[in-house]
């Protein structure tokens, strides 16, 4: 079962996931993960359980819901006057997010849920920040960096560390893979 | 909850692990994930549903349970006669395995639960498996690679594909990653 990525703003719907995605929200801060039901969630959300077994299909399609939401960026990356700095300042700052309990917690629920719109949906918004870097290194006649190598070369191997080998990459470690890529020359 | 890793062969705990562990895998075969239940594995099995949540906690940590067992080698990656062809075979194999249906199940299996212990055994299997390629190099008089560059530069962005991109790698993928590392040269 989808939902509607956006469903219409002020409509029921929209109120519906506002106050679902809050009682989530609020619960995963107040208890363990294992006691978090869909009754629970319903309670808090004053809700019908059946409202989001509905909408939802069952609670781990609802978290992974709540973690892609709050895996959006809500502001592209500092501005720290060029490409490399930009670029070093928000991969620290993306794998302190993701090496903490919450980052961890929320690429597990994304990672958990079968089909691909979820986890794609992060690479979609790593590339978007990516992106976002590279259009400002333009407006400063900058060349901007392939996305491709930036996830292959410093992103993937940070992951891998975070997801396989329960490891909390430490800001020396993104600028030991960071140094590994070739900032394009300007031209 | 955790369980033993190793309950002593023969006895009862072997026993139900052995059958429920089967159940699990026949019925993956047979019916849609969303279908799996904890009582249906049971039934299976010829166990009570409550000697599985005793055991294993919860059907995440079973299926992660069964997929960890799926994932551990069961003999030493094929021997090609070198360190670069042994390396280049296990590897192709290796994201093979992982882009299909049921490689990418297991890996959702281990990756949706909490805790590091499932996604850590994932890590441990694929170091001793470039530990077994770089025993025989020793053998061979080759001079062994980096289990950790293997890691890096070949197998943590392939994972990225397949888990964040639903890319499923070909062959001349996962050689265009290989042919970055640097083979050690000879003594």
């Amino acid at each position: 079962m989808t939902m509607p990525s956006t469903p219409r703003p002020g409509g029921r719907s929209a109120r519906i996931q506002a106050a679902v995605h809050q009682a989530v929200r609020e619960l995963q801060k107040e208890q363990e993960r294992a006691e978090l039901t869909v009754p629970a969630i319903a309670n808090r959300a004053d809700v019908t359980p059946s409202t989001i077994y509905r909408r939802w299909g069952d609670l781990a399609q609802l978290l992974a819901d709540v973690a892609i939401e709050q895996l959006q960026p809500d502001q592209p990356p500092a501005d720290t006057g060029s490409l490399q700095g930009d670029l070093r300042a928000w991969l620290i700052e993306y794998f302190e997010e993701m090496s903490s309990a919450p980052g961890r917690a929320m690429l597990r629920d994304v990672l958990g849920t079968p089909g691909h719109a979820n986890a794609g949906k992060c690479d979609g918004f790593l590339r978007q920040q990516i992106e976002a870097i590279n259009e400002r290194a333009l407006a400063r006649q900058e060349v901007p960096i392939d996305p491709e190598k930036v996830i292959q070369i410093v992103v993937a191997p940070l992951l891998y560390r975070i997801l396989f080998a329960n490891d909390t990459p430490t800001t020396q470690a993104v600028e030991a893979l960071f140094e590994r890529l070739t900032m394009p020359t300007k031209t």
